[in-house]
């Protein structure tokens, strides 16, 4: 049993900034039981492009979870992947699937969050058994169209021709809060009707009702919905500080406007969130774990000046030529400023970039100290561009003989070319690699 | 490679009767090579009710692919019958579908039909695999929900809120042409959307089209569709033969009407093609297997009058009060005396209900001499009014202790009852069975 107050922190930390949670009591029942939640993430972690720095605003709530103790089980969704988009055969998916857990955890530990209670699961590990296909039948034939439509309404991409598999990932979404045995399943506010729709059916076929945390929908850092396949104003998490600040610059951030501004959603989201986290820590208020803070690599400066007053959790520093420097104490606060014109884009950018840099610096550093990580990078997201060197199979080579009387050997009249001769110095044959590009090797 | 002749001779066999033909071409091609077409006959084998006799109609066509040499695979769709109501438990399904095996074994046998080349899957053997589960989800990730709906136009159940199962199921039919590893598919007309689906889809997965053979759509034998559902009109493979002749007897059969009649639909389908097949037998004229009518039990008769003339294939017997018997050398002439009331009902229920009393008679008899294939009965469909002596286990006593006061140990005041106690002498206690029966019980 804990002691209601250790409850009402640790709930209030797994709930703070949520926009929506369904079945908040359950939580607090297993808190006062003194167990710890399971926690199950999945729907953004489909491991079909290179993640950006979008995932920060759920990795950072995901913090709070594992500060609090939660079990935190991440849904590493190769199959859905795979099915995605048919594209990538299932082997680069799985290397994609450990790029994603090396960067997560780079993630986690650079913040000083404790990861010995963060599971990574892949989904091929359970969804091709047989007692998951029998279930996912069952569902099948206990499921509506109807339902199984409007619940992937907000999630399954609108088309004239909709695919089968978007009437199936609800259910399959809803199996998976089973057959991973969480507590509460999170994700964004735009997955409650996947969420609820999992509340109606696991109980249907006799499993229990999981409980749902919602995260607010913010918009993209650098403008509209940050999207993974516009490479240009997304920013990787292996970006150099000079590609972050040059992005952050060109991102769209209209002075006044606060309600499509990625920059400020990532100020609420994520740099407030941690820099708050970084002030508890020297305050010495931890919540649950001895592990919290250990571990930590890179600067654990909160994202306030040196000189900044009590009670500060961001501060704007400013080009003394335009004034002295900002301190907020709440999001808000610096919000209204923004809002009243008060902070012009000018000097909120460099203050995110710099915050941006800092965070992205200690996993860039865990990159390029893993040999390993480097190479599963290279393998799940070839460089379209590079010469195929990853494939270490030696190329045939294929010897076109000159048109007769023609070359070296114009004299040995039909000789039979040999394939397993290597053509002659000075010939060249076009090899066509399994990329489909054409190269020029000389022999 | 066989011989032109031989090619014509088995592909006629194969097709004779059918209402069409999509890729005949391709089993040509197979039986020239010498090879043996693999058939497989899945859709009418959910077994979720006891079969009846109405499958005849498929089973004399099978038969005739027996007997053309084809390798008949016939799927005991058990996870489909599982799904189909979600009430009979798989146990009991598994029951059901040795059932299936024993009367359909039965019946070819009695027949005389090579059962060599005759081979019964159960779908849960493959269909709860990883590699066709993958391919369900690769499916479901190619096939438009627009599409899967159409194809299940004809066979799915329509209602108002159909169930997502509907949308699966033509496309685990697709697979299992793969997974059964066959050439071809036979089924009923009905089935044609279904198949061109399969046509369409499973190239798309890199796998061969198969052909399909359709069978024309009949009247139930005793009016209507015949419907397992009504266990007043349908006539069991097991009926005894006054059963039989009462049930023909009652059979929706107007004077003149050809269109709606099931006895007419049977004779043409089932008796005049087993009455030609045996008649074949007598000549010698046998297709392709030395099996061919080699431990056929039960009575090898034609189903024509010992005097009939050469050429007969259906004899209609009379009371002599009424006329002499008809002789018949083809359907047609049937039909047409019929259409013309030339030929009356109460003559021709007779002689319908004597064919089928002898074709059952064997059957019948196989299912009495077998006590494994009543055990399996009795598990696979136990008598709803019977008292559950099926369920070996023995049922827990439940003692409901009398009121205060009043029974036999009233003085013992506040004795807790022991559940692990069996009630006292001359206690009645109620016992639920699994069927929700009530029964009571004294001990």
């Amino acid at each position: 049993m804990a002691s209601p107050e250790e409850v009402e922190q640790k709930y209030e930390l797994i709930t703070r900034g949520l926009k929506e949670v369904l079945g908040g009591d359950a939580i607090k029942a297993i808190l006062t039981e003194g167990r710890s939640p399971k926690c199950y993430w999945g729907k953004c972690t489909a491991p079909t492009g290179k993640p950006h720095i979008g995932y920060f605003v759920a990795l950072t709530k995901i913090a709070d979870f594992l500060r609090a103790g939660v079990t935190v089980k991440i849904l590493l969704a190769d199959i859905h992947a795979f099915l995605d988009n048919l594209k990538a055969p299932l082997d680069v998916v799985s290397y994609r699937t450990k790029y994603y857990e090396f960067l997560l955890r780079a993630v986690f530990t650079s913040l000083g969050i404790p990861t010995s209670k963060l599971i990574f699961v892949e989904g091929s590990s359970y969804q091709l058994t047989k007692e998951y296909n029998l279930d996912n039948y069952r569902l099948c034939a206990t499921v509506t169209e109807h339902d199984a439509k409007k619940a992937g309404a907000e999630v399954v991409k609108q088309v004239d021709s909709p695919l089968l598999s978007g009437l199936l990932y609800p259910g399959l979404q809803a199996l998976d809060e089973q057959y991973l045995d969480v507590d509460f399943q999170f994700g964004g506010v735009d997955q409650r009707k996947i969420f609820t729709f999992a509340e109606l059916y696991l109980p249907r076929l006799g499993y229990a009702k999981r409980s749902h945390l919602m995260n607010p929908m913010v918009p993209g850092l650098t403008g509209g919905k940050m999207s993974s396949s516009d490479p240009k104003s997304k920013i990787d998490f292996l970006d150099p500080p000079e590609e972050v600040r040059k992005k952050i610059k060109n991102a769209f951030c209209e002075e006044g406007n606060i309600t499509e501004n990625g920059l400020l959603a990532f100020i609420e989201t994520v740099l407030i969130p941690i820099s708050e986290m970084r002030l508890e820590r020297m305050r010495g208020e931890t919540v649950a774990d001895d592990e919290e803070g250990k571990g930590a690599s890179g600067s654990q400066k909160p994202f306030i000046a040196d000189d900044a007053p009590e009670g500060t959790v961001f501060t704007i520093k400013r080009n003394p030529k335009w004034g002295a420097p900002s301190h907020y104490k709440s999001y808000k606060e610096l919000e209204n400023d923004f809002a009243e014109k008060k902070l012009h884009p000018s000097d909120l950018k460099p203050s995110v970039a710099d915050a941006i840099v800092s965070l992205l610096e200690p996993i860039r550093k865990a990159f390029l100290e893993s040999e390993e990580w480097q190479n599963v990078e290279r393998t799940a997201y070839p460089d379209p561009n590079a010469k195929p060197e990853g494939k270490k199979k030696k190329k045939e080579k294929v010897y076109h003989p000159p048109p007769p009387g023609k070359g070296k050997n114009a004299n040995a009249t039909n000789a039979p070319a040999d394939p397993n001769i290597p053509a002659t110095e000075g010939a060249t044959s076009a090899v066509v690699n399994v990329d489909g590009v054409k190269e020029a090797t000389s022999s």
